[in-house]
């Protein structure tokens, strides 16, 4: 199969929009030829557990899956009885990007809770957490939290750690969608762990895909007894990988050392570089009319831009609505985003919006 | 990431145990740089349909997904109503080893019979295809066959067209589990076409990791009026790939040329030499007490063995016990198996038989 | 079996807790006897077309269910794909009192919107609306709105039409919760027909055991290219009663007469007699720091009671809290209320607020 | 409502034909009047527990539901994981009368076994009881067997101590599905107890609607630590009645006295008398070509009959076919079949198969 795409075009649509990084090709050759068992019994999933739990301590389990959705859905089942409901942000992506998949096939409701930010308290949790015993209510369960949030904010540790404490108290569990957790570790200066397992995190869905990975997530438990039967709900959910090998070793490629935090790194300095950027063009005229709507804590970029001005940009550029109706834009960096891409970038938004 | 594992050890427990193809790898590396659309809306997708239509024909769409489970599901289900039931052989890789999942997930009953060698016929679907209109019976809607079986028995053409006839005119629809379409293809030398789309197959699921590829699997819809929803039925089972390039490119590697049926033609004609070698033994007293229980169509071996011999043998080589209680073990070939591994195993069986 | 309780207890917590109507009583001795042909095809539910159509029309279609949660699952199920979603008020029954049935077993994820008085505008509904072709969300199908509302309000029929028109308009089907449907006919003046045929509503879960009957509620199919497969929907969701004439009759007995319009008059009037009771003792100054918090247009009363107060007054009659946070409790009227009851309702209100 | 059939038909299709004995309709209006707390806090759901302790013993817990699905349903889903299967015979009404509730509602898989007479034996349930601990396949969790079966076979209690005996030594549950438990125990002269509690059963579904009641029907649970969350359960899968006083008081009519048992060696009765008739006329030459395929334990009897009498006898009596391929028909008996209808059909076999 011969390279049929034009190398050198990147834009601002998604982490998702990028390929895979050298180091993590390189680990798929690494683990080819030869045989090994299938279905998670080889010896790149073995090594992935001494991995994981170097990052998470020693008592964690990690269970490869295919996809973000897959590591959700699957962690909440084996969290939840039959009757249970998640409270999480309505900005979640369980709740708005996953096809309704939590509700057709892990089969519960979710509690959503309106939030300035896309983060939960203690005080927004209470507002669903309610009804413990009544057959007419499904039953509260996990407290889901996604770090960093979908709107590019962050928890902090303290935050994390209140929430899970205030679930606990409550008889809930905690559960961490991270899919972009190395961005927000690379943001805060902590270690994974500090924001999951010492901050009492129950079950983590870790990245792998947006931050350099082909196709790679992981659903790690930090406390075995928040996940019943994972292996079996991977298995029906259809997140069992057969040659699995390979995902592990795109895992292991990322967190054996420290090519996670590198990249998240690179990609939260990419946003940073394109936000003050665009500000200094503000400040000095270049640029006109464009509005940050959140701090950028981590990769991406929400802002409102002038009318029209998005249709010019994306003559060159790829980029997603957030919310159209008030014109709001989303831009995201990946790990690949280049210093020239992001100058390139501010270059045409100054010329679309002063030109 | 280091290769830890020995890449000269190979054995004959499931075509899932080998790695990929050098093709293959070779693909995933052409795919990558630069930024792609998300979701399937990336060139190598684009490309991979022209392949696919190439093989079955012009009208017909191709979905990848990850793994067999997942395009069984997700194909069964866009083709059949909630009150759906699919009829398919008891030893259906769908009845028997996907946990569930179909059942679960997919929503449906599978309206399983018995058949002597894993292959269904008019008269043994005839056996389930009633009470239609009857609301207290799951609705017979789909007829699911296996080419090649899990008992690597097949199909003809012919066969296929028959159950397809009776399949329609009983308004059910054909589906086929492909996951082993190549193996059938080699060994009848036939077109996948012709086992498929000529022969009225509905909607298939159409095989690659068994083939040489690491993760990468295909709905392959004939009949558009078959299959409803397909999109969002892939999405909410969570077999929708962001990095989507990564799984049309292996697909468009095996399928653009022949190296589908080159190592298809090859793991068959390694499990032929197996047998050969094997009976060649019995014949002249070199091995003993081996009975094989199935023809060799593709690229397994069913045999008994005597007793004790299973577990000498796999102090060098792996394989799984098929049916245990009467000692039946099954030995599978794949693309990267060697003359040599398979010489080197008859011996072993000679000398686990007759030492 | 012998009647252990006291025939003369009658309290204000919910319309569930009132008996049967004699006149249905009379209905399921009348349906006994003789055989009757299972599951439907009896006597009593086809005379039930007959009764349904005089309300609906020609063109509808009946399914009698055994509650209310069924109605609404089934109904909902046969509107929608597999793969959609249902845009309500948060506070609707199906989102919040259905212990996530509507999730776990209907599959759809609730699409639900917050409101001041439990009714959608069309305005609400585009809130939701959107995402028409998106794979990764949950596509909308169905707009469902209960007639009257859980907060005791009522559509008129004009807003009934506008969003039915605003639905159709979007390619969106129009679900009418009608648990007490009869309450908002004996409100407004209007016919069944008026409110919901007539309105454009497609597909309506008809109330009785709230307004008389023991169990027995109606799927009704306005549209019959609205709902799909709905007896078979019905089965497999175990909504399907084997002894059906039972269940026809109680229906049969309300709504061929006008016994489901006195029944629907008295326990509004009983709520308007308790509000008027109420809102003469503030006046008089016999009541105080009561506050209502919703007009009372059906059978229910919403009112803030001063601290202490409920626990005082559940000493003698039964209510149920609404809000406890903010002491709002409910009080709910029915068929069998008597004058009598809400007179000593309201002077041990007075008694217990004053004294 | 007016009485609109004939109250003198009574025909051989289905005890699900009958109407309500007189008893249970008093019950029905013993249990009137008055208010009741919803949902099972009633004065008559908690005289049911007292009367099904007596029953089966002070440790068992009953929850009414609408209909038998409803009950299997709900029980089994309380006795497993998501990840969970049931061994059944093939002809279990799981299997085959549900239309798929058990797969598409209880997300579980059931592993059905080909039988003579519709029982499974310890040897039988070995065929499927295997895979433990293995995720590719649906985990065997519960065995589920009908008492009577559904042709009118009975399990000895040894022979359900057995299989009690067992399932627990492989790790399973006994479910028991008792839709015809009085037939068996009127049938055998043994109590509900003997065939349940004390045999070893840990869930029942207790029946009530085939032998008298209107609808009505429990989930029993015997053994406490198999069946997890069921009010949450039967919430969820819609069999929570609101006004329950009126189910439990059905069931209270049938099971405080003797009345279920009076109804069933009626039905049983009746099935011999007809069988007893048919014998006698084919010994005189007075019938031809009749031949039983059962023998007839209960209330059903199961005959194979000459071509075209069917359709003659339909003229006057209705009854099912059972295996229309062989001419197989069923004939049903119940609480209310009488003497003169019983020798009535047995004249009009006479006449339609020598006339």
């Amino acid at each position: 199969m011969k390279t049929e795409h034009d190398l050198n075009e990147r834009g601002f649509a998604s982490d998702n929009y990028a390929g895979v990084h050298p180091d993590v090709m390189a680990a798929l050759v690494a683990a080819n030829g030869g045989h090994q068992v299938a279905y998670g019994a080889d010896v790149y999933t073995a090594r992935l557990q001494e991995v994981m739990a170097r990052h998470f301590g020693d008592d964690i389990e990690a269970f490869p899956v295919f996809n973000g959705t897959g590591a959700n859905v699957v962690g909440l089942q084996a969290m939840l009885p039959r009757w249970g409901a998640v409270i999480a942000a309505t900005t979640a992506h369980i709740n708005v990007d996953e096809g309704g998949a939590p509700e057709r096939v892990g089969g519960f409701k979710i509690l959503n809770v309106v939030t300035p930010d896309g983060k939960l308290t203690p005080e927004l949790v209470d507002t669903e957490a309610w009804g413990f015993g009544d057959e007419h209510r499904a039953q509260p369960g996990v407290v889901s939290i996604t770090q960093s949030t979908e709107l590019g904010t962050l928890y902090t540790v303290k935050e994390i750690k209140e929430l899970a404490d205030h679930a606990h108290s409550l008889g809930l569990k905690l559960h961490l969608d991270g899919s972009r957790l190395s961005n927000a570790a690379a943001a805060l200066g902590v270690s994974l762990r500090e924001m999951t397992t010492d901050a009492g995190v129950d079950v983590l869905s870790l990245g792998g895909t947006k931050n350099g990975a082909m196709l790679a997530e992981a659903v790690v438990v930090m406390n075995p007894e928040a996940a019943e039967g994972l292996p079996y709900v991977r298995k029906y959910t259809m997140q069992l990988s057969s040659k699995m090998r390979f995902v592990a070793a795109q895992l292991i490629a990322l967190y054996e050392g420290e090519l996670w935090l590198e990249n998240a790194r690179h990609a939260n300095a990419m946003a940073r570089r394109l936000r003050d950027g665009v500000e200094a063009g503000l400040a000095d005229g270049s640029i006109k009319g464009v509005e940050f709507t959140q701090d950028t804590y981590v990769n991406g970029n929400f802002a409102v831009l002038p009318e029209g001005v998005a249709d010019v940009l994306r003559e060159k550029f790829r980029f997603y609505d957030w919310d159209a109706a008030r014109r709001e834009v989303r831009w995201m960096c990946s790990f690949d985003t280049s210093e020239t891409d992001v100058d390139a970038f501010v270059a045409a938004i100054a010329e679309a919006t002063t030109g």
